[in-house]
């Protein structure tokens, strides 16, 4: 939708593979749509994953007994994360829809996008596909208890072992999804009351 | 039992958190024992959770399309891969015992942790707890495939709300484990069928 800022998290390390090809069908798409998009290209910015007391510039709040989360929860407020966190959080801020595109490895996620949930926003939570891989309890993790909207999650299952027109047809689906995305309902999530609130 | 190598791959930042302790505990009590023990602190050592193409050393068996799993097998074979992940390696396939000692976030694992297991073990595979966050369907991934025989995990919940005196029984249950670790049968996991073979 023309004026929409949209924000692709992308974690591969091959252009040219599958996952690229989505990554490049949402670009065109959504630039069609008259939308800004921002790529953040997880390997080729070669993305710290690492949670570590580096995040944090300035004074620890607790320099004898280092907790990631209590530094990171007070260094947010103080606007004193290092800038590579802070850059990504502006990003999210700012973007009116989030795209997580990554390999599916056995339902879990590259070490590299783990680290970029982990650092930019909440240290933990496991990532659950809805509906797919959800143990019901978790049910979608980092992203709900941050306060995103979810939709469901668009899946190309086995992209390797489908044929050439197969795979066209798995690309050709995710662009038309595109098309009307922005009018999709969120799918229900954990109640907030489960995480204290 | 003494004689015994075990290695423990250690993720936390904090020498002094409740997981330094169960750390410190164990080796004391191996030592006891007369294991050897080595002790792979992913945080002090800032082990490379990324997964990435200068894992490979020398020339890629496909410049042109790079897939990490191929790569990293045929690199496997023909002993190119980066020293680092050669040293885990190695320590791994001494290794009669290896303990994985790290925070449980909402059920996932330190993005380094995760990086670990995707380098040195299995690209991609997730990490279940087995009997308390297992699907059923992916039961004990990286671990088990990779040819471990898996031990029931031992989990202290949530150490930071219980008292002093609570996690000292926490930690003592642990050493006390580790007395008749040896003697422990595996649990049982998804037969090999599953995996294609």
């Amino acid at each position: 939708m023309a004026g929409k800022k949209v924000l692709i998290i992308y974690a591969h390390q091959e252009p040219r593979s599958f996952n690229g090809s989505l990554k490049k069908v949402a670009v065109d798409e959504l630039h069609k749509q008259g939308c800004t998009v921002t790529v953040s290209d997880l390997y080729a910015m070669d993305f710290e994953p690492r949670a570590t007391r580096k995040d944090i510039t300035g004074p620890l709040s607790n320099p004898k007994f280092f907790s990631y989360g209590v530094e990171a929860y007070e260094a947010f407020k103080k606007r004193s994360l290092t800038s590579d966190i802070l850059d990504e959080q502006k990003k999210v801020q700012e973007a009116d829809l989030v795209i997580f595109q990554f390999p599916l490895y056995w339902f879990s996620v590259p070490a590299i996008l783990k680290g970029w949930m982990d650092r930019v926003l909440c240290q933990g939570f496991a990532f659950d596909i809805p509906g797919f891989y959800d143990s019901g309890f978790l049910k979608h993790g980092a992203l709900h208890f941050c306060g995103f909207k979810v939709l469901a999650p668009q899946i190309s299952f086995a992209p390797e072992f489908a044929s050439e027109e197969e795979r066209k047809a798995m690309v050709a689906s995710w662009a038309q999804r595109l098309k009307t995305i922005w009018k999709e309902d969120p799918i229900p999530c954990t109640p907030s009351w489960y995480f204290g609130q």
